[in-house]
């Protein structure tokens, strides 16, 4: 247990996953270095033992085998490329180095074989795609994939941490309201200005994640689709996208209507995704929530069924966008680097 | 003011919408008589005056000129054909006749040709697929329509009262644990069984409403389909639909993907969606949720965009299902029965 771990950005609600991720999984942490990523608390508790989380010092990551970045991009911008050229091994989980052809984009299960010894610096993807890109690598071998439609049901964490404190306020202002009308009727609650979200989450849905391009199409939609097409290496996949935000605390879904390139049989279909690993599929009439998939690792898969035609299969995929899409999906590359000899333990 | 009106199911969640809609909109009821659904109360408001609602009577209802329905699939059955023949005519909400060849299915800004005179039982269409098909219905005439993919994001409301009581009650249960754990995690809900939904709704969505058939649809997802299909006089339609219940109390959102006979640019289409009756068109970056469509009558339409190619049209749709979805559409029929003079007030 030699290996020297650091991590930026952990006194945040991911970095509070990894450290929870890499004890439950026996990671082999030799010691670990955690940083603040500023305005939060200033110390965590990693094998019952509280650790202080300083602001960040580039001399003390040098000094890790193995950084993981868990905070705002511009932190992972300035930083990553400095460890990466002093040998240290970088998995960042920001938006960062997505998309850089020179930076790999991974997912184990999907696209392990993007990872190689020399790119030492690699990226973990959007939490909104890391599912349906699990689930439809299981796929696309046998099918070729041609064209994806994908709408979210993105939780409120995915948001942040204030804008998850924001919605809990919102929640509990709601719920005495929560009643039928002197007449009968349903209630009806007004809109309201929020600070973190562009609008109050409690008992709404708002189909804006990011912000809006020219043609209507939100940051986060353009990120799914490209880093779909990167991590399937598929550059010219047809990819459309509707994301939303739900008041779900935990756990992204998605409903995905995906197009092959040849006909493709649910029950074809069925035996891929049920021996994949990493995925958990559910057979109808039995389906995955929010609520039975927070706090998992696998990516769940369910409502498999037929889409229009015979080359088009509908899924309903969930994964914690905590663990799979953030936390967990950076410490299974870290586990892949150790298994390759890459990263010595 | 003479119009005698009947309306059954006056007690329930729809009932208390169908009294406030005539108010509101000043139609012209003379005399009106109110019947329970069972369960719930025993009277109603209507023009701030009480009215008893007794449980049915037929020969009541056969004095009227014009009766709602607003209750069970088996009430509507055993009833309206009777009325009808008694020369009554027969608003129709629950689904019992929907699919009926010798019954039109009428919204009546999408589909108001299908009313015919001799046609005293008419029904309304199932609260998901209304706005939805007023939208497409803008569009059809222009572009003739190949292919519908939806995805729903359907209100607790749409369930029935003791669904959203319960809802209620969940969400208040919550309420006092949304917190942060004591290591910064974002809370995980356990779930939980439930008595009129198929699992706990609060903080959760669910990808199941109604019952599914062998091939994994919900009977909801069905529905959708299949009146879309009449609706639109599109008996070749192709339509896929994944029907989500959210945690929200009432008003259901659609992210729809339309595929067109022919190129339909977003321009042409927010010109015929903003001069359509019934829809409210938001141009981005505003765009309609829950919160800001309950309790209001037009179809909300936003997030205009085009889809994979030139033939294919994103939209986002929302609408009060207790009103677009239910008692309003039920009235804005026999207001057109009004003007055509079939009904006499």
């Amino acid at each position: 247990m030699s290996l020297k771990i650091g991590i930026v950005g952990a006194t945040g609600m991911v970095g509070a996953e990894f450290l929870d991720t890499l004890e439950r999984r026996r990671f082999p942490v030799g010691e670990l270095l955690v940083f603040s990523s500023g305005k939060t608390k200033k110390s965590v508790v990693f094998r019952g033992r509280r650790l202080d989380a300083p602001a960040v010092s580039i001399p003390a990551l040098c000094s890790c085998d193995l950084v993981f970045f868990a905070g705002a991009d511009e932190i992972s911008k300035k930083l990553a490329p400095q460890l990466v050229q002093k040998g240290v091994w970088v998995i960042d989980d920001s938006s960062a180095f997505r998309l850089d052809s020179r930076v790999p984009l991974v997912i184990p299960e999907a696209n392990a074989k993007a990872l190689a010894r020399e790119k030492r610096l690699i990226a973990g993807p959007n939490c909104t795609m890391t599912g349906l890109a699990v689930a439809a690598a299981a796929l696309q071998k046998e099918g070729g994939i041609k064209e994806v439609r994908i709408s979210s049901y993105q939780s409120v964490s995915g948001a942040g941490r204030d804008a998850l404190a924001e919605f809990f306020g919102q929640a509990q202002d709601d719920a005495c309201r929560l009643k039928f009308s002197a007449s009968g009727r349903a209630p009806i609650f007004s809109e309201k200005p929020a600070r973190f979200l562009p609008g109050k989450i409690s008992g709404n849905v708002i189909p804006q994640v990011g912000i809006f391009d020219p043609a209507g199409n939100s940051s986060e939609e353009i990120k799914v689709a490209a880093e779909l097409r990167k991590v399937l290496n598929a550059p010219f996949l047809r990819v459309s996208v509707t994301a939303v935000r739900v008041p779900v605390v935990r756990t992204h879904c998605l409903a995905a209507w995906i197009v092959f390139r040849r006909p493709f049989s649910v029950q074809k279909a069925a035996r891929l995704l049920k021996k994949a690993p990493g995925i958990k599929f559910y057979k109808g009439p039995s389906y995955p929530t929010p609520l039975s998939c927070a706090g998992k690792y696998p990516v769940s898969v369910g409502r498999l069924r037929q889409g229009l035609g015979k080359s088009e299969l509908c899924l309903w995929v969930v994964s914690d966008n905590l663990l799979k899409g953030a936390a967990l999906n950076s410490v299974q590359i870290a586990e892949e680097l150790l298994r390759r000899g890459w990263l010595k333990a």
